[in-house]
């Protein structure tokens, strides 16, 4: 594990066509009876372990989000670390971003650095930017980890901000300028854009060069697969880590949920595809 | 605990004169010796207890950095609940600033509430402001609770955004705008000003009116404490919490630690109320 590096990791899974990213969102509630175990740490590494089973030989990513583990204390902690240590063993070569949303001013974050990739052991992360370069540094300098800064988000009031006029561009522009620019001296960042803002995507696309970048909102939040994958490919036809969760996750609600996720997870991948 | 609401605990610590905050950023390799136990969660509570017992009485909050907690995995989250209650048994009227700078999308943040505040226990939680108001919204709707958002953060480097003109005025005076007129509907939101700028804070009180702020940045950071009372109080001579961590906490490696806590907060103090 000690030469795990995020990037390389990435592009192998891009090598073979890989750009689908199965997104763990594992909300108790949602979980099937039939994967429940008796603990919720069990009932919550089961269940992803079903997932992951079915479909590890052709994502590109896993990205488990931490809000859906931190809501379940210690349990959820340890679930999460199951979970990460089973990707290992079964799909060592599939890179695990942890969509953690941190960011802290400067030494504070060598603790999120710690918990992340040194205690988690996990490949990459999502960081808010509004901090600034200068603060994320802890982040930054490890050049084996992916550091995937919010750019344009997914959410329907995602523009509140991020579409504000700076300098004659919106805000998300600004943001991904400067990660372009001036934060990738490590060629270890990516970005954040949003499946839902297809348009925004492109032209973020046409500032970030090659660099990845994870773009969530296919599936439930309604973001346009083919239009995605048109404005999100790079100048090599890669760069994409299109994310799906509940879609995927929760495509049956019944015993066979682990099959039924297979089977939304290889269509989806095939849209991809036929869509390069 | 059922009828705890953030900002009526705030303002009765202000009306005695109370706005020292102390940041329990308890980072375990500068925690002094003396206060050492068998275990790390034993370790973090038994010196945040130290520090909680001398300096409660004058107190207008606590505030842990999560970051320093979740370095430690499942202990650290330990140490953290330990700590809160501890906090509710002796200081029952003190209110507690989980410093998380969390912040995801709309659903997603459900895991934060759960976490936060109904696991944890906590009255207040700092968040990013990237995503907007309706991805917040979860956080928002907690009228008993304190939001609290990062508008001018204390870092060298804060301006890289959050000083771009936005529409006539920097990005973080837009963010106080729009989070003092659209994100206040329930009367529980504040705001984050970095006492190392206090030219900012003072124009961000403009905007604000009274709406609670969080100042970090004096002490190790180096913020000016009459220049910061003076930008920072409200029309009723209110409105700060003026948040001191390392300096307080770390005044002193040896076994004294609690009581060079307890002077260094106590002059900290005198400084506040004679600037008011």
């Amino acid at each position: 594990m000690a030469s795990r590096n995020f990037r390389e990791l990435l592009e192998s899974r891009w090598e073979l066509g890989n750009f689908l990213c199965v997104g763990l969102d594992s909300e108790l509630s949602r979980i099937p009876e039939s994967a429940r175990k008796g603990t919720i740490r069990e009932t919550l590494f089961n269940f992803n372990r079903g997932i992951i089973d079915a479909t590890h030989r052709f994502v590109c990513a896993f990205k488990p989000n931490s809000a859906f583990y931190e809501a379940h204390g210690e349990e959820g902690l340890l679930a999460l670390s199951d979970t990460v240590n089973y990707i290992h063993e079964v799909a060592p070569n599939v890179p695990f971003i942890l969509d953690a949303k941190r960011a802290d001013i400067g030494n504070t974050n060598n603790g999120y650095v710690e918990a992340i990739f040194d205690r988690l052991g996990v490949d990459a992360v999502t960081l808010h930017p509004y901090l600034g370069k200068e603060a994320l540094m802890p982040f930054l300098k490890r050049s084996e980890k992916g550091i995937i800064i919010l750019c344009k988000t997914s959410n329907p009031g995602a523009g509140e901000f991020q579409d504000l006029e700076t300098g004659g561009k919106p805000l998300y522009l600004t943001v991904a300028e400067h990660v372009a620019k001036e934060w990738n001296a490590n060629g270890n960042c990516g970005l954040v854009v949003g499946a839902t803002y297809p348009e925004d995507l492109k032209k973020v696309r046409a500032i970030a060069g090659d660099m990845p970048m994870l773009i969530p909102g296919i599936g439930e939040q309604g973001g346009d697969l083919e239009k995605t994958v048109s404005a999100g490919r790079d100048s090599r036809g890669r760069g994409m880590i299109i994310s799906a969760s509940r879609s995927v996750i929760f495509a049956s609600s019944g015993k066979d949920y682990a099959e039924e996720a297979r089977k939304k997870a290889t269509e989806l991948d095939g849209v991809i595809r036929s869509a390069l």
